[in-house]
């Protein structure tokens, strides 16, 4: 079961004007800002409530989100739900039915276990189940 | 300032089949389903945490989430920030030099409060403020 809204991402070209808006926009300074070279982005994190904003931008050509930039330009990205054992969570919706991007959890910042979800099985909207690191 | 993530939008096609899936994925059932006549939609609302998931779907044809849903198609709609007064924070926004689409607050479900800020000036995110409503 999902606990919460873990995370929420969008695609921005200036991650510096980007950042100066949302700081205006939420009214708070992010809480990180920090490079995750395993997806050749940069992201900024704000904490909203319980949950991240984060802003990320490519940073090599061949980024995955590069890629999603030039197909739908800049906005949202994804959404993560928190759930307490992510490969057990994928498991049971691929029994389900609910195709899964990779069934192996790969890594974000923080030690994040993420594993996406296959768009069509879920109405266009990109999504990722999320578990935080315990270490 | 933003308290915390108020709500998400999906724009979705098939209600009952979206709302099956997110039942799957979310774990829980909705909370609510109902109608909102002065935006032509039918919603399904999913309370995730402290904050609501919701799917919508147009019911007239010219609903601004059927012209939504021709052009851009089923997925993500947008993200609502709780504020304590609407209004207030949109004039300091707008004061910032943020755009606004009404500048006079319109009513959501449950007399929800809405302003929604300018796509061009959130980064491709449509952005509403919201504010709950007292009474």
């Amino acid at each position: 079961m999902v606990r919460r809204v873990h995370h929420i991402d969008f695609v921005v070209r200036d991650l510096d004007a980007a950042t100066a808006r949302y700081s205006q926009i939420l009214g708070v300074a992010p809480r990180a800002r920090e490079k995750l070279d395993s997806r050749g982005v940069e992201l900024v994190r704000f904490e909203v409530g319980d949950l991240w904003i984060i802003l990320v931008r490519p940073v090599r050509p061949d980024s995955p989100v590069q890629a999603f930039l030039d197909r739908y330009g800049e906005g949202f990205f994804h959404i993560a739900y928190q759930v307490d054992d992510v490969a057990a969570e994928a498991a049971r919706l691929a029994g389900e039915g609910v195709r899964l991007v990779n069934a192996t959890p790969r890594r974000g910042v923080e030690g994040w276990k993420l594993i996406d979800l296959e768009i069509d099985d879920t109405f266009g909207v990109t999504t990722q189940l999320a578990e935080e690191d315990a270490g």
